[in-house]
């Protein structure tokens, strides 16, 4: 189909009942009417999850791995059967191309990643891949061309620190390219893997405006929409992370022979905080939150009262400035929890992500495709990263959520309902067109 | 000098300046005026101090090493030259004997051990094992011969578990044998490296009744005497231990999109636990002592909210339905915390040991000595275990400590003073001549 007969149908918004066959009704539908295939997009997803499937359900397709490359495999094929270009980029992205009827407009991105977390699920990165790709054939069958090119992407390494994402953004720094993955690979020997080339990453990268937009679909991997009864989650932004190694440190003794009051026990100073981050984090509005998930405590012997613990913490919100106010917070209490019993806090700065808000043209954009395909919707924070948070370095970004249920990510139990992944990549569809209108 | 003669100079109390020399003067010395020669005692435990000897200060001369096959040869020399006849028995102990002046009469015992925590101190074990010996060289250049056999023992092992006395005690267990001690032996191979022979471990079992008594001197390994300016220590009794692993269960999930509401925390349920452990332990008068030492949660990564946590518990008092009592009201708290936030906590005894009481008898034995020798003393628990708890099972135990200097033990900075040391010494003395009249 011709740009005059796309416009003309647009214009018209045929009724599909006119026509009978399945592709020939395809073919005459109008864009506001276009359906993804959902029993395709629920197969592949079944045909993806045996990629690296562990025996307790869920998937191990760590980035790097045989897997990995497996499934990238089964998805060039599925780009290539929904008429996309794919090619690998330096950084061991997969790019699926198509042209727009417009070779001056700027390519408007969307997609996720593939890899997992070891002992991961069969819908965080896979959904919005596999929707991606299911929109990009949904217009290829029903010869719908957009005025933009189109790229579906699928980042690699994401559970590992958003490599792809951030290489394209231009984020990644050398010394990263070093460190060891969940393979056992480095970066480095992970994207050759990949067939990616390393020596030419500077080649991959794109500045503020070389993009149109950029669209993900995921799984919200938190139980708000499902708990809400919501259908569809608008992405207000992506948290800010702020990760410290917390280290306090008393005295050990012998704890048979040291009284109740003579201790200067790092475990009980460490207890104390763990339930006062707990405690201010809870005690101002928002949906910031903040977490203790590793600690230790030194000697670790039952009969030694520790001399040492070092526990992490994590704090999150979508705006910085109260990551630093929480933080403030915390260390002022601690010095307290300290001087009670003799104890003393240090924090080590682990990992820093700054927050990374939604364009609201965007936000706009996915609430309006919701509200036509008559789904509820929310504006919600995204408390997890995404390779979206990289893509808003140099575009409008937008990211829909569907409902996880039970709200667990991360794990075999990962689950989102057939339905709510066919209302999400519909959402995704009806959004990409929406943008393709919109943007220059 | 024979019994005539030591019983008319017990009689007399002879003047000690009615005699010129040094020597002389001291077999002229009534026992009352007995005292151990100080400087040797800190001499030989300088000496010893050097086998092992950490670069950082202190000793790691852990059972069945090298370290600790050194210092037990010297320590045989040490007893050859106080003139006891040394042997080693089949549990791997060092017996110094000297026959007493009625044959039929049980066997007064007294010592302690030489074997060291991992950079552990110079006064654990050493002091009461060459206070001991250094008893016995007075005794011997003194020409007292007791009416009951002495034997200076130096068991082996206590660190690990109080190995060889509990074998002598009738408790060492078959299955014990064959735990890893810090050499990277098993018992059963340290046992032998020692000279000892654990298929005829039988042999060195010994009945209540078979003994006259057991003393101890020990360094207290807590700072109540130094606090309270108290030279002496009388030991009312060893507390009884217990140890748990508490397992907390609550759900692991992704610590960015779990809002705080929601989550089932097992480290914040394990937090309340620590400090209600403390606040429980603390709130009942008495000395007793509860101490959470090791905790792990799981996965243990900062991103993560645990799922899991395993930490210990140990409680100690003179009574164990004290601990008892203690761990009921932990265990009813618990399941309160763990309601608060949807986890559950569950117990597995590590370990048990029963409080050993010493003889009320040799409580006195050593407040006289103490006295005698205007000392302050005072009566306390030992909330360490000894090697005294095992001998108490089998006849009456007294148990004598010395301040250690701002209560630091199981450290290279564990110290008493050497004026303390000769204190603790001559109590010693004294308390072995007194128990040497009581006991038939």
């Amino acid at each position: 189909m011709n740009r005059r007969d796309f416009n003309s149908i647009m214009a018209a918004g045929l009724a599909a009942s006119l026509v009978p066959s399945r592709w020939t009704l395809a073919q005459a539908r109008a864009p506001e009417d276009l359906r993804v295939d959902g029993e395709r997009l629920n197969a592949h997803l079944a045909t993806l999850s045996e990629i690296g499937r562990n025996p307790e359900g869920g998937v191990s397709r760590v980035a790097y791995s045989d897997y990995d490359r497996a499934g990238r495999a089964l998805v060039l094929d599925w780009m290539r059967a929904a008429k996309l270009e794919p090619s690998i980029d330096f950084a061991g992205n997969i790019i699926g191309r198509r042209a727009g009827r417009d070779a001056t407009l700027k390519p408007l991105l969307f997609g996720s990643h593939l890899d997992s977390v070891p002992h991961g699920g069969n819908y965080d990165g896979n959904l919005g891949s596999l929707a991606a790709i299911e929109v990009a054939q949904v217009f290829a069958e029903h010869n719908v061309v957009t005025r933009h090119p189109i790229e579906v992407v699928v980042w690699q390494n994401e559970e590992g620190g958003l490599y792809g994402s951030r290489a394209v953004s231009g984020q990644l720094t050398p010394p990263e390219l070093k460190s060891v993955s969940n393979s056992g690979k480095t970066v480095e020997e992970g994207i050759a893997f990949l067939g990616g080339d390393v020596s030419k990453l500077d080649q991959v990268k794109r500045r503020k405006g070389d993009i149109g937009c950029y669209l993900e679909l995921h799984i919200e991997q938190g139980g708000t929409l499902e708990a809400g009864k919501v259908d569809i989650g608008i992405v207000e932004g992506i948290v800010g992370i702020k990760q410290w190694e917390v280290t306090v440190t008393g005295f050990a003794n012998h704890a048979g022979t040291t009284p109740m009051d003579q201790r200067h026990d790092a475990l009980l100073a460490a207890a104390h905080f763990v339930e006062m981050v707990n405690r201010i984090v809870r005690s101002i509005p928002g949906a910031q939150v903040g977490t203790v998930g590793r600690i230790q405590a030194f000697p670790g012997a039952p009969n030694v009262i520790p001399g040492k613990v070092v526990c992490t913490l994590e704090l999150r919100d979508l705006a910085d400035a109260k990551v630093d106010m929480m933080f403030e917070k915390i260390q002022a209490e601690a010095k307290v929890i300290g001087a009670q019993n003799g104890t003393q806090f240090a924090y080590t700065e682990l990992h820093v992500n700054f927050a990374a808000p939604s364009d609201p043209r965007m936000r706009n954009i996915i609430a309006h495709s919701a509200e036509a395909l008559k789904l509820s919707s929310r504006v919600m924070p995204s408390g997890a990263g995404h390779d979206a948070q990289a893509m808003a370095q140099i575009g409008p970004m937008g990211m829909i959520f569907i409902p996880s249920i039970g709200g667990i990510s991360h794990s075999p139990k990962e689950f989102s309902r057939p339905l709510d992944i066919v209302n999400g990549a519909n959402v995704l569809l009806r959004s990409v067109l929406a943008a393709d209108q919109m943007f220059a």
